[in-house]
């Protein structure tokens, strides 16, 4: 049987380029005692994935020329050799870019039936981006009712999911996207207090207009000028937990910390980073809030998905010039 | 009475010139009713106070030009009309860079009579330095024991501090320091498990040597390259508390973040800046265990007295350069 495999071909420097991952037919072996064969429907593309293409480790093992690229994947069990598992279920796990992915028995969530929720749910809402979302900020931010946050990437993934939490627990939102289209949607339909389109207008004014009364956290998926600007909102104690670092991704060099760093004594500030996969073992606690935020009607999300693994290196180029719309998701297979 | 005053005479551009600061006779006034007459015996010199000679409010309010330098002292009360202090009354204040100081009776500490301490300890052990090493040693980094720490600037009135205590609670200590001399009484008296001298030694390969299986806590006095330096060699999950960012104060543009900021993401850093002010309410929690310790023979703390008030910005210059040799402490007059 063939598969079709997107393999890392050269380091990116910069902008990802169209021959630093290639797309090659393999045969897939047969499987082997202890392993299952899963079929590939949906693969989750991220930000952090651009990060993974580097020939360092990180909070990741270093990638190497010739890997699969990595990802996040909804898959069906085709075969099964594996006790544990059978045919026919429905697993998320990080199944790379590919058709098709022979897997040890490691690693599978199994995606519940008639959770009323569809598959692409189990890579964005219910998937890593909501555990980022959740613990990224009641863990790490804790918010208060009352209190001011601001969300770089607001519209995306992750920053989306936040906004809507954040106003679960009764703050003061101000989302930051990059269209008049994002910042309709959180306001009209995430019900932020405000939005603001970085590329359009001041950024220094609308937080000054937004935040009467400063700004008490900040959730950061982007780095750069945007997160300078928010540092200098800041009240006194202020907290800020860094998510990603998305305008610095594509950079040659790796992006600086915020030029006015001093803040973070003279304001006294907590900066903290964090990678959602610390919180792995305690996603459930994720799930059963969000899961019910979601029936209750409280908690939205927007999937923008491409169909066809060939088109995955565009569609990963999309989230780093902002035209996605919602969660980026590729459809391998029909469901 | 005739009264010598350090008066701000302009703000200075980088390092501070002979004419930022210039040395007045004022006629001294009679008090009024509420008021206390204090004759300043030492005055505290500590990095901060080039910050505080800006026209920008910070966690200070601006200074303005024609300002009495502002500088942490120890007095003797001459004359009172406030009925909760009265002559001879030796205090610890805010009273400026100056032979006498009129004060309504607020912001005065007395110091305690038989404590078996000199006065210039009031300065620095059992002054802000040491609250400051107190506060942000146990409260912001809270070391547990077997962890290992780095100090910056170490051998200074906090550093040196906060190594101690450090070993107090069990942990593994090492200092950063710019002079053999100060890496020797790092060594010798202060006993911590390894100093640096990051003028001559290369910090990056010393602090591989020194900390082999990492940096679980930096307490940073310096920022700039010695901090992107423990950055790098930071554990997952690593706490870096802000106390000072010397090697910046005398910059004309503010120091940027690190440039490995990126690293607070990775490695899951909590970084917090603090300012003494904030812990002036709990003093006493640390002047009692400091008490102890130092009775006990285990806190040791050097203090470098300059006599005179006309070498107050000689002696100032001193911590930028890395001559002083302990807490900096001018002596206006005999105690």
């Amino acid at each position: 049987m063939q598969n079709k495999q997107w393999i890392l071909n050269s380091f990116p420097v910069g902008e990802i380029q169209d021959n630093d991952l290639i797309l090659r037919d393999s045969e897939l072996n047969a499987i082997n005692d202890g392993e299952v064969l899963i079929k590939n429907i949906y693969l989750s593309l991220d930000p952090a994935n651009r990060g993974w293409m580097s020939g360092r480790a990180s909070y990741v093992d270093a990638m190497k020329i010739g890997d699969i690229m990595r990802g996040g994947t909804i898959g069906i069990i085709k075969e099964s050799k594996n006790e544990k598992y059978k045919e026919g279920q429905i697993v998320q796990y990080q199944g790379g870019w590919q058709e098709y992915c022979i897997n040890e028995g490691k690693g599978l969530r199994l995606v519940p039936q008639n959770s009323g929720l569809d598959l692409p749910s189990f890579l964005s809402v219910m998937g890593m981006p909501g555990i980022t979302a959740y613990f990224g900020l009641l863990d790490v931010l804790k918010p208060m009712e009352g209190e001011t946050l601001v969300v770089s990437g607001a519209a995306g993934a992750v920053g989306s999911i936040v906004s809507q939490i954040a106003k679960i627990k009764g703050c003061n939102v101000i989302g930051i996207a990059g269209t008049e289209e994002k910042c309709n949607w959180l306001l009209r339909d995430l019900k932020v207090d405000g939005a603001i389109n970085y590329k359009t207008e001041n950024l220094k004014d609308r937080l000054k207009d937004l935040c009467p009364n400063g700004v008490d956290m900040y959730f950061d998926n982007v780095g750069g000028e945007i997160t300078e600007a928010v540092i200098n909102r800041f009240n006194i104690g202020g907290r800020m937990s860094i998510c990603g670092q998305i305008s610095g991704y594509n950079s040659e060099t790796v992006q600086p910390g915020p030029r006015n760093w001093i803040n973070i004594l003279v304001k006294r500030l907590k900066v903290q980073g964090f990678i959602v996969f610390d919180y792995q073992s305690r996603a459930k606690e994720a799930f059963i809030d969000m899961s019910k935020w979601i029936a209750e009607g409280k908690l939205h999300h927007k999937n923008h998905i491409v169909d066809g693994l060939e088109n995955a290196v565009s569609s990963l180029k999309m989230l780093f010039s902002g035209e996605n719309k919602g969660k980026m998701i590729v459809r391998i297979a029909n469901d």
